[in-house]
């Protein structure tokens, strides 16, 4: 007497404004199309959006990326997940290739927000049932989220790439400041064992906040320096490096990094700061007027559609990277 | 053997950085200083907040205007309300004077969000103990967060504007649209009982959500027509009425709003559609260049002090308005 | 080694008390049965409800109307929800063709409650998933409930029904009061255009709330008069927009509305107003003495078994009005 | 130049309109007055609510006792928070005399809802924040709120009488059932030491929930029963109690109730079935036509006076029943 | 063009290091393995739990028994949930033989913790979405808990083994005090409406909680006493129950109890009490140093296992206990 | 005709057993007395507590260190947590000098739990306002609590002693791997811009988890090395680090820690490894099997006694740290 049928779920993907070409190529991986949707932006700065087709029932994956204007395109994924839950979507997996607000995952000094945390808790709040994200600022931030994180990780792919075109026989891994240590030594895990340097800063304690002195700690004298980092921004920390591991005689220097934020004047910065090459992930939009010579993009978009597919058949994203998530 | 103090609260001013100005004028109404801050805009769009006095303990008001590029002041006030939490402010209250996103406050039709519901959800998860908001797009707004909203009411100021300097003997109040009439109904209370008409606007079945025409309902011939709205933005919708209402052979129009929001081209539009003078509070920010000549603004900074004194010291803020709140 | 079956969801109906000739038409409708349940009051006025069928893994719909006396319905669908949970149902979704304290959905004036949102959380707490409602008194009241709400309704059934009884070509549609004209303009669109009228109700400012006099805004001289209203209660101000309306020499007065309260005196009053024909939903139960000669009475229960079926097997329920929800 | 005044906080006594005449009687005896406010039943049953004062700030306590039509006052208690909540109140506290729903405490048998719990969860949803109450059917009530519970007991009330028209030399405390034999065993506590009894109802095990036969355990013959219970409600169980005592050989058989519920026909059961003196509080109304001659019914006030206070000077409530709450 | 799989569900068991032989037997019953996983101690106190397959989408089953040292297995199971939880797992039933802390259900004085409740909130907050347990202290814990428990019974099994083994034409039930005398009628309509007998503590009232003395309630004298309790902890309350059992005259005494927790002393007390035998499920471990001559142990895995089974087929779990719950 | 009390609030300090001795050394400082209790444990492991005064109303603070066994530990915080909610505490803070699992703050691969996170959310789940704790394993736990966190710092006592008994001339701080160096940065800058070192461990592609090799980075040739780190547990680590050290021909090597774990055989390890000197401070207790001659223990109670007194008296925390918190 009852009405049974069999519990079929179908994915659907969705994609905000702040970087569709990831999305299309995310979309193309799986063979599947974006789902059509119409966005505006209202002439005092709000945001609207509405899905074409229904979304009733679905598997939903939101990808957003954000870029500058990051609070735009933070609403706009707040807003985009308020919309499909009111639709009825089943389950909602926003996919945030670079986390909003990453660096801002604890209180420095007193009276200042934890808005990494804070991000964690509007998507949340707006609908979120799971994040999906790639090198997190510190990986502590899986935690700030109340459910699942896949946490994906480029270094696979970014150190790859540096064995295949400068080998690892005279690479030293370097971390461009004291918190970035241990994850130089996964690098040098994953470059067969290099060694490891990294530049001490020296503050002056009279002067609150102010470097006095940038030294490098380890060996780097004639070695191929590998320079890394999660995130460049402006990139004057990064040049700065390459500036002083140079002083200290080091070989050629590359830069790696998953998320090539490259806010003016990254760009000018890294074409000439001595640097060899600049390897970079598109986890975020570098158009044309961010490029530069030396820069090589590699695309995170393989690595994201895998991880869909796994959520999708409740396969397992450990198993992507070895175990380690 | 326990020791005991006096639980003294003190009135905390915060201000984010969208208007400044009107954060001011209700300090200096207050006599009282807005408490100061740093706060950053980083170069990819994050923003940062620190206070610079130690907000413990403190009844906390924070002051934010939502104008252009509003995504970017919302989330400055959620960080802003997360600090006040993790710097252990005993009560936060935000004051918003044009609350954001107030037109999505429904579904129009499916698969849309509702983001004004959102806002007050963000606001709450944030640590919003109770919002203060002016002239609502919809009352029932209120009704969108959890906790205490208290509604204050422009109308008696512009109105007794309107009587002061064109009597009420000639005028007819007019809403735009059909949704308004409600509200251009406690107008015509307010104007010693005038007439109302409103615009109608007819739509072709077979083009959908194309008007067809507009047709004043109600008289109008000969009048001074008081054109009501929440809100001006563009100024499109207004600007179409004066033509209709001078079409229907009204008299002077004289046109009073809430809020200023003024995206271009109001400016122009506004200065010069046929209404003799445009009435506006500061609720947001109207920088010259949004000014012109027929333009009148009303300071909304002493009915927000006086709501900011009766909720501190838990007066009525009820009194401020003969009870409808 | 696991242990896997297929998913397989099944769809349950539950009833109330308050209309179970309803949720008869709508099981019928959709070719199921209403499950068994045991109900009791106690003679204290507490309630009991319990389900004679395993609910373990349903998608359990519970349909309950709230005629008088209303909170007597509201906790019983309260319980009923708290069952289901309890009983391990996989989804719950309310059905409440009359949204009960629709109209307190603001405060009017201070420390009044908001008894609208206040149902909304009341029916989240128990573990209520969705609401499917028709014709709330105001669109915002889906944003007081935190998931989807299906908003479904009764105007294109009532407009045709007029259509095909009336045309449209003599025809106004009319608001009972300011705060009705958006919708009346609603109906214009769906009878072909039609002009708009509304009562504009003066009031003492002397007086508190208070009416002072009734006018007509619109032409509605010799025409056929469509005077709409979401519900009718008690029927004083219906009937009396129908003496208003006939004093301004208005043809025919017809009245439509979806929920039929009917409360005492409305059943005498509405026969002897002057109107042709009150056209209303089976939304809420109208029992033999609360029907006059003139009333039609149109069945909701086909649209409810649609949309249950759209919902249960995840279809779009958008579709069915057109696009707009 | 911050604010700061010293952070005072009022008692304001609100009721509900079941039993006006107890928070009269508490509110002499605390030498306040109730606050005034509107409360209205609109036609099909809604109730409407609004304080006459303001509220902001206030240390509210609601009163509300749950007689027949009970769902009705239910309902008015969590408007009633919900207004409080909306209108600024600093704490609230819900005085339930009469917990609603306790019996239903546990599932029975599967599918059943378990709406005591479901109460206290509604209470927490509306906005109470501490619950006070008095003999809950069961002690474990008080987990079932996400709060603070002060749990009344009116025992040393009803006991001191008792003792004081009867002795203890000759009496034996009586359960009426197997599941008050726990309670019986603190009376005979405060009743110097008393013997127990209780009946024993036989279930035929072919013939679900049907009682067999009524067996009195414990010594009965020629003592003076006191006969417990927490409520009275059609007093069934109790009358039959009292046949079996006496059949058994008892001497006078007092009963003595916390909750005088008292749902027809209870008050002509009681009457005539054979007990000498029936004793109860005015937890709930007890109206002319539900007393009886040899009803005896102490005031409930003072015992919740007392509790207001303590809670409301931060004293100890535990100190009124010696330790145990 | 979207991507549609059936949506599958896999049950998965895991145990913690509590009681692995019932997790054994419990997977035995089923045919399926406990899902493999490392645990770890750290010195200091600190648990660590990793699962050694993908838990993706799976309906899981943890399995956790709480004998001393219960803390450190409540601990276990809350991070196996998290685990769970943060590994995506579909659904969490938390299975819990013997559920922790269920004698602190209430406050007994002031300012008392109710542990049983908030070891349900501490689940809750784990992420459990369903409790499965056997024999509740007290019925009303159900309720402590926001979502649907499944309340096993092990009375059928215990009960017909006392039938087998004594028949029922001798036997008196007997609660060893007045708060299990309902649990105990229980039993005597299982045992074919067997008579009923209690231990009456009396108290000093100038000595708080000191009993005076212990007196037989009810006919035991020759009769073959079954005494039964949920559960067994020193054993100091049953084995003195027997001392005035044999005292009062009866004949054999047997002990029935469903938690065997027997921390020492209870072995050497209940082999020397003078009961005949002692009858307990194996819901805790009871390892052999617990053991004892004339102990019993019945196997509680057929029930857990068969509840499982319809939990995860979405059968009906109360068709277990013949409707009861 | 309302009654209006000032808002008194007093400090009450509470202690769990795991630590007394710190509790008095605070409660010393503070002139008051930690509030006497009741806590017992029971056969299987439960524990009990009860309050020994009224703690309604009162600014609560419980301080709880969570040394072995750590579970229990943290059990008795939440009871103690959900006694005080219960028992009506206005606010409640609780100070774990060691926050317990704040190793576990990520998933370092898949299906493991966040179990730091778990933490924070059981003790909201209790009733804790706000969490008061010294050096953090990582600085992001602080964002795991949705509400304040006050995070104390050693670093400035520690760092005194060294330069106190050190100097600061020949000192390198060493970090023991490289996930502490910018913590180890810090402790450079407060001793006078010392400079770094840390030991790099190279780990074995192929064998998982399995180190290699160890490798100082940095120069510590004849310097006298400061070793720190945020515990030490077994001491296995630290011990193996000053061995490579000295191996590496570093002087002196001096080892710093703010929490003493302590765990066997760390005793004898750090006795024995070649360092000079230990020091650490109580926030655990060191008893004295724990203890050796090189091991120096710094009193964190005047510490924690001052941020309660700013805490309670809504002064500034931060201004203990010259702003870092």
């Amino acid at each position: 007497m009852t009405w049974t049928t069999d519990n079929q779920k179908n994915l659907m993907l969705f994609s905000g404004r702040a970087h569709p070409e990831l999305a299309e190529a995310v979309a193309e991986e799986l063979g599947i199309k974006v789902t059509p949707q119409t966005a505006r932006d209202f002439a005092n700065g709000e945001l609207f959006v509405r899905f074409e087709e229904s979304v009733r029932g679905s598997d939903a994956f939101v990808l957003q990326s954000c870029p500058y204007p990051m609070n735009q395109w933070v609403m706009e994924a707040l807003i985009m997940i308020d919309a499909l839950k009111r639709g009825s979507a089943k389950r909602i997996s926003v996919i945030l290739p670079f986390y909003p607000y990453a660096r801002q995952d604890k209180k420095h000094r007193g009276r200042e927000p934890i808005s990494a945390r804070l991000i964690a808790d509007l998507l949340k709040t707006a609908g979120a049932d799971r994040i999906i994200t790639v090198d997190l600022h510190t990986d502590q931030i899986q935690g700030f989220f109340d459910g699942p994180v896949d946490h994906m990780h480029a270094l696979g792919q970014l150190a790859q790439y540096v064995c295949d075109n400068y080998g690892t026989d005279n690479v030293t891994v370097v971390s461009p400041d004291s918190g970035r240590v241990r994850v130089a030594e996964k690098w040098a895990d994953a470059l067969n064992g290099a060694p490891l340097a990294f530049i001490h800063k020296t503050r002056d304690p009279l002067v609150p906040n102010q470097v006095k002195s940038n030294r490098v700690v380890g060996e780097v004298e004639g070695r191929t320096c590998v320079l890394i980092d999660d995130m460049i921004d402006t990139g004057g920390t990064i040049a700065g490096a390459v500036r002083v591991l140079k002083d200290a005689g080091a070989g050629d220097v590359i830069i790696a990094t998953t998320h090539g934020v490259f806010s003016d004047p990254a760009a000018e910065r890294l074409a000439n700061c001595g640097a060899k090459e600049v390897i970079a992930t598109d986890t975020l939009p570098i158009p044309p007027e961010k490029r530069f010579e030396n820069l090589t993009v590699l695309s995170i978009a393989p690595l994201l559609a895998q991880t869909i597919r796994e959520v999708f058949e409740n396969g397992s994203v450990t198993s992507l990277f070895d175990g380690s998530a």
